[in-house]
């Protein structure tokens, strides 16, 4: 089962760059380990599952607030958040000949070891105990704890009153705005912080592509409550992400809600649900979280920044500091997990086809235009009259007159366009008038229909706006 | 000028602030100097923005290719594109006494000096010359030259071999990803790699609120070119800046084209110009830039990765290394450039009404709905059919019924939401049919006029739909 799987992740890796979907971060230069660029496909599947996140919890909801903070914070915005100690960092052990440098608790789960809860000590015991060695065979150093966090020196003085960080998460930019919205707009709890934007962790070992990064991209919302009333919009916004996994169209049989144990939440969680999934490289792994954050991150911004982060009450006449609900949606993991619930093999016409099951939502490519021959003149204006209705209404329009068309299916089934429209010699034939017709095609079954010009955005509006 | 000029940065900078546009970066904790957080209308007119830009210059065209590349890269392409060196620094001075540091070339400009194009000793015999002090009239070090990229230490070992450096740019992204567009996508010359991300630099004096900044997002255009045809896509490319100029409403006569001259040009480019803005700080500055870089980019790296990052001409049978067509488009500076040219005071009932001009197209709040009073149950909800109506087709759309109209007026006014629907006793007695009315507000003249709410969609439509 593994063995197929990590066959899958290599084939989905490959499509990605041969496609122009994802690229290794400064790969002619031998690639930035843990940094990917995404390239013109990727970024706009990325951008549409982003609009639509946006859309959804955002623009659609009269109680949620935009924010778009700097990615570089005050180092003291990490001290007061607990980020700088030991609740963000790793475990580490060195390699004693090689010097390269594992996480610790990577090396004992492959050996069958959980080490998520153990402490440094526990962690070094096993080791000792186990006489655990390197991928390569030599002894290990003792564990040491390794902060994730990327420090950044600002201005023309590198000393340590500079150090500012790279965002671990993209959560601190909402708290230490929390009063910024309640003093421009004077909403009433409960009400939100949305955000989508990139964070930064110093991952000691990156892998599983985009998976475990050193740079990626956060859907994130901090959702303000009264404390009594944290466990129903807790359970509110459980429901609230299984609505965003299914209108996506991740595979559903593949998603696994955990209620992370008290010992291996995070330092500042009082009930956390990762929302795990069965990637592609063999692992089931975090792919979303729903964390009750309590009034953690309120309550330390107030005490560190001296700056009071209390709500106040108008009709109970009470002062208080809001708790908070976090659901969090990795993007580079959404994409990893769409991909891996897309990536389909099937035989067509003798030959083994790939096709990205996708859905129509947020892929890439809505529709292609194909002349049936390249050099027919009138093929290709009629062809190009088609495409530019098409675009004027539906922008994600491709055209493609490049090899036969058996081979142009086959490219656009690969990106995941689910609708080719071929103009051929009946198109011309049928001149104006409804026998005016193109053949519609269909990724997930190959099927061909014909349809007349006239009905044609009609009938890909109906088909697109469909949820799968 | 000057003075009244400072006066309305500072109308705008507080606007910002009090309307949820723009805050300081990690404000609670004192403020992180260079860096600013879009708020909930900061970041919904930013999106509309970006969303504008990539429409009009990658999706509508099919010749641009759309890129997402990381923000960490390698600290070789850094190398490679001259960055570590002296191009990318500024002149630095110490005062002696404080220990604060400044611009060499800022302080010789605040007494009337060009130092633009001066080496660095030309810079220094100034000083010595004039006998420049500090602004706190403290005796000044030797300038010396400081570059401006910020180093990241990737992975565990903070070593020299482990320095990668955040972008100084977001152009060298795409110069890396060249040939993975070519591999993928098999584009013929001419073609453009498109581009929207963070960059930045590490400014010794960042100023003039969102002008100058150490984190700011550009939207920047690398457009591949026969070395015989960059003059003809040079002229092709800045007619089309001015057409973006236009559509997004900066004012035009604030708009100045500068044939940078040779000497001060950036160290890649053989001709330069730059769309200078008057910008409310006083200063004429550059707001966007339109560079021909010449084949220094993809040559240097094809030298510096030894990877060949040639175009071949099938149907010349030539191979050769491109020449580029830069044109770049500060986004956090167009957002300045947009509210300088939109911020307006008037009279109005007596009093001065402050809105902003913004277009219909990008400003963050396209319509707001208000039921006249507050406390009446049959305008409330007949206020809010009128709402969902409106949000079902428009969903940048506002509910405000808090305070009485006028004021609700003038809070759209500072947002400058352009259309304000009030639902009053009229609306009520007219049930259904012609005379089920609501009186809809311009922002820009405060007139108002009765309008069927049958009709009220397309209304709206066809006035967001006109450029202006």
């Amino acid at each position: 089962m593994k063995g197929k799987e990590t066959d899958t992740m290599e084939k989905i890796v490959s499509l990605c760059k041969r496609r122009g979907f994802i690229y290794q971060g400064s790969e002619i230069y031998g690639g930035l380990a843990g940094t990917w660029d995404y390239g013109p496909l990727g970024v706009a599947l990325k951008n549409n599952i982003k609009n639509l996140w946006w859309r959804m919890f955002v623009d659609d909801r009269e109680d949620m607030y935009g924010l778009d903070a700097a990615q570089i914070m005050k180092g003291k915005v990490w001290e007061a958040s607990g980020h700088t100690g030991a609740g963000f960092a790793d475990p580490m052990v060195e390699d004693k000949k090689t010097k390269k440098r594992y996480r610790a608790d990577h090396l004992l789960q492959d050996i069958g070891v959980d080490a998520e809860s153990m402490t440094l000590e526990e962690i070094n015991a096993v080791i000792k105990e186990k006489n655990l060695k390197s991928p390569d065979g030599n002894e290990l150093s003792e564990a040491k704890l390794f902060n994730l966090l990327f420090p950044v020196h600002m201005g023309s003085v590198a000393d340590k009153t500079s150090v500012a960080y790279l965002r671990g998460e993209t959560a601190q930019g909402m708290f230490v705005n929390f009063k910024n919205i309640l003093d421009s707009f004077h909403p009433k709890l409960p009400f939100g912080i949305g955000q989508i934007g990139k964070a930064f962790r110093n991952e000691i070992s990156p892998r599983d592509f985009i998976f475990r990064t050193r740079e990626f991209e956060q859907m994130e919302i901090e959702y303000f409550v009264r404390e009594t009333d944290w466990e129903e919009s807790f359970e509110y916004w459980r429901k609230e992400m299984l609505k965003w996994i299914e209108l996506i169209g991740l595979d559903m049989k593949k998603v696994h809600e955990l209620d992370v144990p008290d010992e291996e939440r995070a330092h500042y969680s009082k009930r956390t649900i990762d929302f795990e999934y069965d990637f592609p490289f063999g692992d089931r792994k975090e792919l979303y979280g729903l964390a009750y954050r309590t009034d953690h991150d309120l309550g330390g911004h107030t005490q560190g920044s001296k700056v009071d982060l209390s709500y106040y009450d108008q009709d109970k006449n009470e002062r208080f500091i809001p708790h908070v609900i976090e659901p969090t949606f990795g993007l580079d993991r959404t994409i990893l997990a769409l991909l891996s619930t897309a990536y389909t093999e099937d035989v067509m016409g003798g030959d083994t086809r790939i096709f990205l099951k996708l859905n129509p939502l947020i892929t890439p490519v809505k529709v292609a235009v194909f002349p049936l021959k390249k050099n027919d003149k009138k093929l290709q204006k009629k062809a190009r009259e088609v495409y530019d209705m098409i675009r004027a209404e539906i922008p994600e329009v491709m055209y493609d007159d490049n090899a036969n068309v058996g081979k142009r299916y086959r490219r656009q089934d690969e990106i995941g366009t689910p609708f080719c429209i071929t103009v051929d010699f009946e198109t011309l034939e049928g001149k104006d008038g409804p026998k005016d017709t193109v053949t519609l095609r269909y990724r997930d079954t190959g099927a061909q229909e014909r349809v007349s010009i006239h009905e044609l955005l009609a009938t890909l509006h109906a088909k697109l706006s469909t949820k799968r």
